[in-house]
């Protein structure tokens, strides 16, 4: 027994398919004998088949292809992609590499798993090629094994400063390959202490073993890089991003760490953010901290993923005029264009710091001359820890359907980070990932959700919310049709009910400083990061009109006026925009305040209806599963019965406004 | 040098009493040769008498005294008790034992270190006898180095779970001894991981030496207890005071531990508090607890000091009959009568938490036949940290002259806990210290007043801040009238204006969760430990009237009148004990809301007055003095701006009521 579960690729017997024909012989494109991801692509096949229908196909090798996965630009679509079609007694895969054919091998057997007909499915054919060059996980691992925003134990990679490697390693690989994750990002951003030395001879070869293994699996090993460096391991005094020394003293590094670790495809940085160093330190630009190292890597196929998440978090709470949400804009607007072809700007979803509502970040669709990244959060820092039942990916089709107006088409934010609309050469989407070493790997079973669906939604961002929660629930808890739909009851709605009864209307931050678990409607408010409601006993939220703090003008026309305007700006974001007096209608025809009055009181009625669907299921489902989440719900009950309680009283004894329905405020 | 300020014992040169040629002999009664406290006494003397003027004294023995110091009951005050006065060419000090022999040399000490002339300071003969028996400080030190609630470094009585005793350890004693402290707990009242064990074998030898270094200087010896011994070291599955078992392994253990710490005094328990163990988890009452030890450790003269800190932590928020103030009271005046004659009942002075403004526990002045021991706390756990400054001496003073009309007369609580007004066997004053390892014991050199001023105060209850605080600031900063009166003029008013600027009319609790330190108006608000202002946009305050809790009602008539009536109740308590509207007119003439505006204007800018006072003594005072408390007052104005402006922001916020002056609200 192994001590983790492998959720979707446990291959439990099923039903369907077990007398398809087609599913005994499988024909692939040839490839080189040495070939790990093949191999691996082949026996994940047999292993799927036989798990699961006690299939042992006939494997038959056909044409040639590449055998390592093409790692510049816009060919890595076209390496990637794959066809599926039904031939006599078979099924005949097509790709162009080696990381295509475990794509398709893992499509065939998502269709067995899911307990689809083989040959209606593959009848006239299937081709796929992935929405995103770049699917990548961004690991907020410590060495010392905790997880920054971890809420599933601690780090499966590391124990005591050391890198582990074991079947887990492998596992997880197979298990995030198998929704289509083709990077990785295995440190946290915020690299401290042992973390630093990720870029010496301590790890070297650990990390060289994990890339082969991760390279097996068609995915790509980055580390996330300590800017400072040069001081902190170099023993130089600077880390100025045009300093000779400096840029020496990378060369050097570079050179040996990408000799070191073969497989290594780049780095992640945060800089000049939450007081970490970065080139404004040296009065430098941002462009000139990610064009230094990208300048250098480029020799070795390196990427340099450049996070933009910079802002003053210094702030003044009485200061009305700096506006933590502009900050991304205005850092990094002004040099569209001036960074290198190998950098790629990280952008997080909001201008904030993934609240449960936010605008889109207007620097999707700002800037035009540059690699984007979208960077998503499925760890649920703001979002529940994984106590709270909160399904994303209806947050994420959101904010990928936004209309950027950035170009005659081809505009919203799905086309812009898959490449299409200004032609980048690489970009994608990053998601800050939920996992760590419980049995479950996300703390809350439906949180694996999040973690199935963000790397299928980054493969296919075609695919809607409910596709993929069926598939999810159809693959690691039941056939049922009865469960199937109980459940998808439970996922889908989820995060609206999440966010009625947490903060309303877009305003967000009203949670417990430092946990961010947990109501504090003023935790955030006389504190210095940017994050402020503003209420008075007259009125809530932040006018970052054009008459404010002229926020919203960073958009491209007519969502710029949109924003701009109390009564065209959408309800779910009005008080993100703009400063309302809790009589202000919504388009919904509520005021302000009764709006938060009822959000409040039917989210926490809905969380209660979510925690009885799934009492429902007891005995239905696998016990350890049901109870896994049951008691998750009982504590989700308890936080969202807080948050009802004190956001309404909160703000009824501050408006002095009452309950349209009388309903008990304290 | 040593690596620590030797403060009001540092001796340095004096230039007053220089002639005095009553200093050139000092008759002392008689001891016996052994008698270490006399020893100390004589030491001390010559070493000050030294240091302070060049004199070496003749020392002449007159009658025998008892030895060792009396511990029971009301013979402590007889036994302590001093008189000095002039014979010819020398001073002559009459004691019944040696501790009060160190006393009267202390006393002499301390008027040659004001400067003061001794021959008319003893001109018609001097006597004193301390007002309580037992003078404590409670150490919340815990045996890993950290101090809960600890301001000024780490431990000096503990590294690494090892008991350390070096050359500190005994001019601790000499520093407490010189201010008239009696009594020591050296380990933190929540007693866990090592300090389990303090009464087991590892520990014994080093508690034994370091009893006798006390004793050398008068101290007690006492320590905290873990309630659950029998079960955390003792291998029993219960702490039931009335199960046999444990009361034998009690007794077992018992003899043990005065056996092999001879000079021990006896135990502080916490029991049945924020998560500690206690008679409450079988069904006991209190006075079961501390009964059941109490028997056991009377035959070794012990005595148990049992914490009245024993309420509710879990509180609802929501619930508003639950009153955390009522809770002493409701937990101890029951069993009034019934505690052994060993046991003492230490009462916080306040029914909450040691909030910078609270009325007196309505214990004290309740119980009439208990033994009772009042707990302070120099230690500013709310009240600055030690980094603002917060002469806490005037607040003691008020506490002390509390009227409780238990009796016809002598009904103050100085009364009561000098064992006068109930004739108690034990009583006393204890504080939570505020001292640690770092250079001048107290973080903030100013904070040592404090530590003076409680023992001082202690020993003697007539004696006013004033009195003291000049005392303080003669000892250990300077003589020069112009210093000593800037000083006085910065320690004096400093309680009140730290009132001033953080919480208004007794409310209490609008600070940072955890820490204590800085302003969180919605902090505790709904949490649960039963600590809420239940401010909304018409008023403020907790209703503890009749018509409220009924926590008003616990104290005797006329305070009970006059608490319950918001007419007749002190403003400085107003909101403690009402629920108000902003416009309601304190006795002042101000409305509640600009009475919050006023005081937290005029307390912030009089913080600005205390530093600038400060700078002006650059240069007059030792550098080491001037810089540490300056840097302090540094950080103490932005507190105390945070303080003001939140408060101050969030009132408005509620109330929309304007300051009447207009002045600047965020």
């Amino acid at each position: 027994m192994k001590n983790y579960a492998e959720l979707w690729t446990a291959y439990k017997e099923r039903k369907s398919n077990r007398d398809c024909r087609n599913l005994r012989k499988i024909c692939l494109p040839e490839t080189e004998a040495s070939d790990k991801t093949a191999e691996n692509a082949v026996n994940e096949l047999k292993a799927g088949l036989k798990g699961m229908l006690d299939i042992e196909p006939e494997i038959v090798f056909g044409s040639k292809v590449t055998s390592k996965p093409v790692t510049d630009g816009k060919s890595i679509l076209d390496s990637e992609e794959y066809s599926i079609s039904l031939i006599e007694d078979g099924i005949n895969i097509a790709a162009k590499s080696s990381s295509a054919i475990l794509y398709a091998v893992f499509d065939i057997l998502r269709t067995v798993a899911c307990e689809k007909d083989i040959t209606k499915t593959y009848a006239d054919g299937k081709t796929v090629r992935p929405s995103n060059p770049l699917r990548m996980l961004n690991h907020w691992d410590n060495m010392d094994g905790s997880i920054e925003r971890g809420y599933s134990g601690e780090s499966f990679f590391y124990v005591n400063n050391e890198i582990v490697i074991d079947e887990r390693t492998r596992d997880y690989a197979r298990l995030i390959a198998s929704v289509g994750i083709n990077a990785v990002v295995i440190n946290n951003v915020n690299v401290k202490q042992a973390a630093s030395y990720m870029i010496t001879d301590r790890y070297f070869d650990k990390l060289s073993q994990l890339g082969e293994i991760f390279a097996g699996y068609g995915i790509r090993l980055f580390l996330s890089l300590n800017y400072a460096s040069t001081i902190e391991i170099g023993g130089l005094d600077s880390a100025d991003p045009l300093d000779e020394n400096v840029i020496s003293w990378w060369k050097d590094k570079m050179a040996e760490v990408f000799k070191k670790i073969p497989t290594l495809a780049g780095f992640l940085v945060k800089a000049d953010s939450e007081g970490r160093p970065g080139p404004f330190t040296y009065g430098r630009t941002q462009a000139d901290g990610a064009n230094m190292l990208a300048n250098i890597v480029k020799e070795y196929g390196g990427i340099i993923i450049w996070r933009c998440f910079v802002y003053n978090c210094r702030q003044d709470w009485r200061d009305r005029k700096t506006d933590r949400a502009r900050a991304g804009y205005d850092n990094f607007m002004p040099m569209d264009g001036d960074y290198h072809d190998n950098v790629i700007l990280q952008i997080k979803n909001g201008p904030m710091d993934f609240q449960i509502r936010e605008p889109v970040s207007p620097l999707l669709g700002g800037l035009k001359k540059t690699n984007q990244m979208l960077e998503v959060q499925i760890a649920q820092e703001y979002t529940g820890h994984q106590i709270d039942v909160c399904y994303l990916i209806p947050e994420f089709k959101e904010i990928l359907g936004f209309k950027t107006y950035c170009s005659e088409d081809k505009d919203s934010v799905a086309d812009i980070i898959s490449g299409d609309t200004f032609n980048s050469r690489y970009s994608g989407m990053a998601a800050v990932t939920n996992t760590g070493n419980d049995f479950n790997w996300t703390g809350n079973y439906l949180a694996g959700a999040n973690l199935y669906g963000f790397g299928r939604l980054a493969f296919d961002t075609g695919l809607s919310s409910e596709q993929i929660a069926e598939e999810f629930v159809r693959m690691t808890i039941s056939q049922d049709e009865t469960v199937v739909k109980e459940i998808l009851g439970i996922l889908l709605p989820s995060r609206e009910i999440y966010e009625r009864y947490t903060s309303p209307l877009g305003i967000g931050w009203m949670v417990q400083p430092a946990t961010h678990y947990g109501c504090s409607v003023d935790g955030y408010e006389y504190d210095r990061w940017g994050t402020y409601h503003r209420a008075d006993h007259l009125g809530i939220g932040v006018d970052r009109t054009d008459k404010g703090t002229g926020y919203a003008l960073q958009y491209n026309e007519p969502n710029a006026g949109i924003y701009n305007s109390p009564e065209k700006c959408p309800d779910e974001l009005v008080l993100f925009f703009h400063h309302l007096p809790y009589t202000h209608k919504l388009h919904s025809g509520k005021t302000v305040i009764q709006h938060i009055y009822d959000s409040h009181f039917e989210g926490y009625e809905e969380a209660q209806q979510l925690a009885a669907k799934w009492d429902q299921l007891k005995g239905k489902i696998d016990d350890e599963v049901f109870e896994n989440v049951r008691e998750r719900f009982e504590r989700q009950l308890i936080n969202a019965r807080e948050w009802c309680d004190q956001v309404n009283s909160y703000f009824f004894r501050k408006s002095g406004i009452p309950d349209e329905k009388g309903r008990q405020i304290w």
